[in-house]
């Protein structure tokens, strides 16, 4: 096979056949075949050496995720994944004792929040709630005066119903729930909020919202800019997301104890809240940061990848608020994340060792229905873990000699 | 084995020894099989199937990256790695034909981007430019006074050849370029600006950060805080780093033909404009996103877990501005990051299937020394590719179609 | 008067009485002539002539205004006005032909407004709408944990009409139209909104919302912080004032003549689109700003003070975007205004000349009851005005130049 | 007169006559006559009574500030002017005992500052300092290329003599400090700093900044788009302003004695540290507001207005932070303000009220040279005042009672 390769490889290279249409070579090709001729072209041309990537790919079902999770498929990627934990929730739906499992190469990152699942768990676990759950895509209309636009917007609002039905139609997992029209100049930005099911959800909003934009538009004068009008707002940073919400608004929470703080993370409780002040509230407002806290991505990103999610939405899913207090000598500490997008279906968690992974965290054993808000109560959990434990390490200055010993950046 | 990891695992169970601990089993485990019996013992204790994990985790050397990389691994995780290119590049340090690596399970991702890397190729290819390029840490101290912030200021600027050296005795790859201070109140942020030659440096800049710490605390009476006070700003989204910038301040910038236009994006080059005025330019700022952009985290996140780099840092490295101009029909197409961190070395570079697809940029015929600032545009290639693709699918409505077929969401 | 003022000085600086217990000093005196004591006191503690601020003063009626608009009241300012016009509207409210007074001490602002006025005159007139039209209020609670956040946002839902009764018992011209709570950590924001009638309404919103917050407390373990949180947010600037609204959320838009672009204002319509582009658009966004536009600030200020209106009130009031279209060589021009905060009773609009140049907007012609929104659309039209002068001038180069001849900074 | 001024008005009428033209009407027409045609032509318009204005600019000198402070003027508009202190400063400038007017209709407002000036003074006064001053204009220019845009940034840096010196030959007053390049795509932003002795300067530094923008345009391929280019940045609250600082970066701070937090403010150190973090700063960035205080407005607004300078600049003036710290049951309170723009010559500083209420603050005692930074420190510790008022009232509940009482919303 090794010399097929080649030579096929070898073929594409003389034709200049693009590397997309290497299924073209030959029939009957298989896409994992494929995948090898193309990972043999680019060794050829760049000069490289791929084996490890093409290895790693031999064991993938290309003809099963090509077109719907990758496409032109070169091989694969692996990175090394630690868990923390035993992390214990009490949950609005997630309970009981579970793990978090962390994709990173970043040194001290899974240390450091399993040293927070350790205090946590020492004092009594980590409540954790959803305050709101709806997924959003905001389509852009134009149209020739405000005039119009404040007609469009009466016509959303009194076509509600008929705009649900539309959107129905295309998905039984996603409910509209609402349809928000602002409105600069000629332009209208529709935001469509959706209830998701177990997915994300932001391909079955993007489908749902096509079909209502194409009712806005066979029934009103407004035309169509873009699917996506940016105010949603996906893979980006936006205080509209904080504000409205995104995926999931969801907070956790933990009364660390005075004894955990001294032992566990030799800090004394006020210095966590100075830190917590002078870093996260300060700081972070002068830097025109558009939340308030020190490390969610890190959290945020390994737990992603890890679990299949969007690693692209680790951009709005790591805004969020650390809000401490000082409880006599205890600990309050909480962290609220505005706009988590997680799913359970969809993605990459369809992939094996991502949905093994998923495992760990319990949402297995949770009724179906609700895996979605589980999942996204114990990354929530993970990132208070992992949050808390950097700002003890800041408030007893540790960060860089963790940093010397275990080669973490935070 | 199997026998002897199913063992120990019970009995680490029975004797509820922490999973950090379970080195301390036996003498003489190695990594690999600590690992294995992390793992067995998870799926006892979850009663779930890691086989997958355990398989990958099994072609890893965890006794070279356990500290290094990863903490109380179970592990790997994998996922499907998609090729865009060849992408013509004309850099200031780039050059030539190139590919982008691509790990994602994002239907459509790679397909998108690999459009726009052919429609900038049939173009005549894309011209990169490194802006700026500092790595920056900002420690935050308190002091008793504004009084006192200004002499802190002062013995900063008078002191900064002292303040240069003690940065230096901590590594030989990193230099301090400047030290600023910003007050409010008793607290001053003091930004320490670096090159960080082939790394992107956020190790050895915060070790250097400490020991100038230090040395401010020897020298003033100014405490630290935190060694890390918000205004650097790492893994959040902040203004501080567009407008004085992160990392690599990188530029990718393109005249699309009108014929590829037309022929290829399906579009015209007023298309495009109107919908970066509406989407990117207005839209941004009406949902308070704090750049202008539709999917620049895209790109970034699948080719920072593609070839090694922090995905935490996608946050700020995909804050960016997309500025397009029609020019008699021909599209002017650029994009502007000024915050993307990136480095060759250190972090996951080390891994064999990162390396490996790090050369597909063509990294490694760049002559030392100038390698970050490679791997930098052509990644800033590779976004444009991206956004231009999908700057004309919306314009041109194929967005949701898209999804449909290949199940995508932007 | 003279001597005893100076008498009655001397005594109140040897028996050193405080300024605002000058009423003190003999009985039966009345409010002027205390200002005029107060007045002298300072000319002699500080050595300076108070003259002019005295005369002006002496035209008030000190009883009337202290402690409703004023207290420790040594006199008056005044500032010259000018007037914009004839504006032409055709607004959902306001309509045909009004001038815009002006209070300012800056050169060339009346001047380059009045152009914008003959501008869109010659054009055909601007039209102008009312998006929305609510005054909001966000008292900030604190709790013990998420949970009970939780659980007020349950109450407050289901005792929405009891909230409502308790604000309607504090006025007969405000009516609570929503309540929305916003939590973080242990922290919920109520933000209540409401109609205030003609007034601006921060007053009887403010008296309203302690009210409720009463209530709040009395059925709820929630205890009021203060009863303003700032995500009101008022007399700040921030995004949630663009995205939600406050006050009154207006636009004003006109379609320029080519032939007026070319005579009058010295442009191209071409012209015009890119300084809004590179210079509102972009330029906003990399500077941090949160909104889009040259000097709104400019028609803000001069038309508040000169009406009567709060001045601290133009920072969020001056928030918003100008978006403009070449439609043929025609310039589409718009301004939007989503929190433009005014009224035509209340605050300083019952002082005579406040009202009386109240009357040049043509308000008084206005039933009762839609009178606010006609000002509202009245200082639309003159921000677009205004607007549109400034950036032609830019457009044209002329900046520097007018500020030369007529001594104005933009 | 009047009869004349009522012919006057009568014939401008019917002959049409733009406003701006009235001088036209007859030979030898003097401003102030000029002034009242205007008006009167307005009263039989608009059928309103301008009575009070008329006198209000009967007392004014319009030969002298037309043009320079006003154009079309009716006359004047008046507002009563409170006064708070003493104010006892110890300032890097400014030093003694002050007095800050205050030009307001909200009632409260100076009763409440001049509360917190007794707080102050009783607790030994307050520490201003200046932390920078630099005014700044940023042009937009265009190029064609990211190559261009690097070469003018070159060009800059390697000319900045020749740069300084073109900005010299149009001022005694100012002198330019730097130069930045900021780039985006097609767009340099090229941010001018400079010192502007005792004016505000913005208009000397916008005439010196267009010397600049021609010399560049003569030497390099860039083509000025906008002698504003938004990242200055004038009248709009923007980031920027905040990090870099523009106008004067002042601080002031407190520290306030037990007893006077328990007998004069009603309320403990800790309760102002509460209100403060879960108001001023995590309310403040949940609302998306760009920095972190309750109402610095106020103050800025009220003093702008009193002492001429300008109200439009209020906007990004009252950005600033709110700092508290408990000290043993003491209060320190500090509050930063990074662009406080201010002067005491231009604008409207020459006007006789204006000018007169200045000298309340014993700017006129400083040395020449030395006077806007003192001005500057005044205003600072106002600011203090009136937010240490605020914050104590909200603290203890009394906001809504004094609103009933003084009708004041903050």
């Amino acid at each position: 096979m090794v010399d097929e390769t080649d030579s096929y490889a070898k073929k594409a290279i003389q034709s200049d056949l693009p590397l997309h249409k290497l299924v073209k070579l030959i029939d009957g090709l298989d896409e994992n075949s494929v995948s090898k001729i193309r990972a043999r072209i680019l060794e050829m041309r760049m000069n490289v050496d791929l084996s490890s990537v093409k290895e790693l790919g031999s064991k993938m079902n290309f003809a099963k995720i090509v077109g719907k999770n990758i496409e032109n498929p070169v091989g694969g990627v692996s990175l090394p994944v630690g868990v923390a934990g035993p992390i214990l929730i009490h949950g609005s739906v997630a309970d009981g004792s579970v793990y978090l499992p962390l994709a990173t190469t970043e040194g001290a990152l899974v240390a450091s929040t399993n040293r927070g699942a350790s205090a946590t768990t020492a004092s009594g676990g980590i409540t954790t709630s959803i305050i709101k759950d709806e997924m959003t895509r905001a389509p852009v209309f134009k149209v020739s005066s405000v005039g119009k636009a404040l007609a469009l917007r009466r016509w959303v609002a009194e076509n509600l119903s008929l705009i649900k039905e539309a959107a129905a139609a295309t998905t039984k997992h996603g409910q509209l729930q609402s349809a928000d029209c602002y409105i600069v100049g000629t332009n209208v930005f529709v935001r469509l909020s959706f209830t998701t099911g177990e997915a994300m959800g932001m391909n079955m909003v993007t489908i749902a919202s096509e079909r209502v934009a194409q009712l806005i538009e066979e029934n009103t004068d407004a035309k169509l800019v873009a699917l996506s009008g940016n105010m949603c707002s996906d893979k980006k940073a936006a205080y509209i997301n904080s504000i409205l919400g995104r995926g999931k608004s969801v907070s956790a929470e933990a009364l660390i104890d005075s004894k955990v703080l001294k032992e566990v993370l030799k800090v004394s409780s006020s210095d966590v809240v100075e830190v917590n002040i002078r870093k996260n509230m300060l700081g972070s407002s002068f830097a025109g940061s558009l939340s308030q806290n020190a490390h969610y991505a890190n959290i945020i990103a390994a737990s992603f990848i890890a679990m299949g999610q969007d690693a692209a939405q680790v951009v709005e899913s790591s805004q969020g608020y650390t809000f401490v207090e000082d409880r006599n000598g205890k600990l309050y500490f909480s962290v609220t994340l505005p706009s988590l997008e997680v799913g359970v279906v969809g993605g990459g968690t369809s992939l094996a060792p991502q949905r093994e992974l998923m495992g760990l965290t319990g949402v297995y054993r949770c009724q179906e229905g609700k895996r979605a808000k589980w999942l996204a109560e114990v990354i929530a959990a993970g990132v208070l873990c992992g949050e808390l434990s950097l700002l003890c390490a800041l408030a007893s200055n540790q960060l860089a000699s963790s940093h010397k010993k275990l080669g973490r950046a935070q």
